[in-house]
């Protein structure tokens, strides 16, 4: 039996991440794969239990250290327990986030550094790695990201940072894509949600059985 | 003012460590001290809730590296939110377990390295270290540790782990105190409760006012 795919989306906030997840699960589905979605932070009895800790309290209930250690904790306990078994089973994943959105927004946006937030991947999960990671992307200026917020697209408490800490978060998206063109690719997430959808499926074209 | 001290007390199983903890603080405060008792993992709400994940459910609810990476996420919490704030109020901290646990426990005992654990804490902690650290040590044979572990003093679920295990235990504190002696003394833990005491009153002499 051949071995799963481990495939990652990412995005920021409003790109239209939860729809897209679906819409591909079903896809690779109609192509009589096994599929499992799943989800950072979380996705294993034990990382849920982290993510109730990090998405709990108050925004200053941990420092950025102490949250990026408990991301990759997270992710350790993820890929232990239900990706890599799923893989073994020949079943394809896909996560809604996973290490990139650590580096973006810990890592670039969070002024930890990629590097030292790679670092603790490669310690936790000795530097384990999606197959390949899609990031949708959407062009705008820093005035359309304000606007989005102020109609309350960006309602959550990491939404609701300033517009400088979203365009952080694009430029470490960006620097992985750079860093990585292999496993990291950009998708234009402008258009209709069936046009991205059919992005998605064409960059996923060489994994594809 | 000046700021207080922070000291850590270490040792393996059995070597009379929360006896130790509370006579050496009624001491420093007999010398007219503001010292806090407090603890690894916890010490911080955050951490007591880290503390909760990592002593709950089986042996193997938790792999070693994500075990490692939620230590040092407590420990970062709990530098941050009690042992700063008391140090720079003047006051004496006292740890039962520090940083130099992790490095015995899961550096050399558990195999993930003195040096790993070590960046972890570089990474999470700034590399923030006690004033001193005192490792009450017991000089015994494999033998013996077997004895005292069928006598049931070595009950819990590190506790229960082989002669070998503890052997390890010993070995990492023994190295951290040959890496850094000014730090970390090693305290002959046999005698009288009363005479350990004074021995690491002794080893404290120079940091007390």
């Amino acid at each position: 039996m051949a071995r799963g795919r481990f495939i990652s989306l990412e995005g920021g906030e409003g790109a239209g991440k939860s729809t897209q997840l679906a819409a591909l699960a079903e896809a690779l589905r109609g192509r009589g794969l096994t599929v499992i979605v799943t989800r950072e932070p979380g996705g294993s009895p034990g990382a849920e239990a982290i993510r109730k800790l990090l998405l709990e309290g108050e925004e200053t209930r941990w420092n950025a250290r102490a949250e990026a250690l408990l991301f990759a904790a997270a992710r350790s306990d993820h890929i232990e327990k239900t990706i890599q078994p799923a893989l073994d089973r020949g079943e394809w994943v896909l996560s809604d986030r996973f290490l990139d959105s650590s580096l973006a927004y810990q890592g670039e946006a969070g002024g930890l550094g990629i590097e030292a937030v790679r670092d603790l991947h490669r310690f936790g999960s000795l530097d384990f790695l999606p197959d390949r990671t899609l990031v949708l992307t959407l062009d705008e200026s820093e005035g359309a990201l304000r606007a989005r917020a102020r109609d309350g697209h960006l309602g959550d408490r990491i939404g609701s940072r300033p517009p400088s800490y979203h365009a952080a978060v694009d430029a470490g998206f960006r620097a992985m894509a750079e860093k990585e063109p292999e496993r990291v690719k950009l998708i234009d997430a402008s258009g209709t949600p069936e046009t991205v959808t059919a992005r998605l499926l064409y960059a996923l074209g060489d994994l594809l059985p």
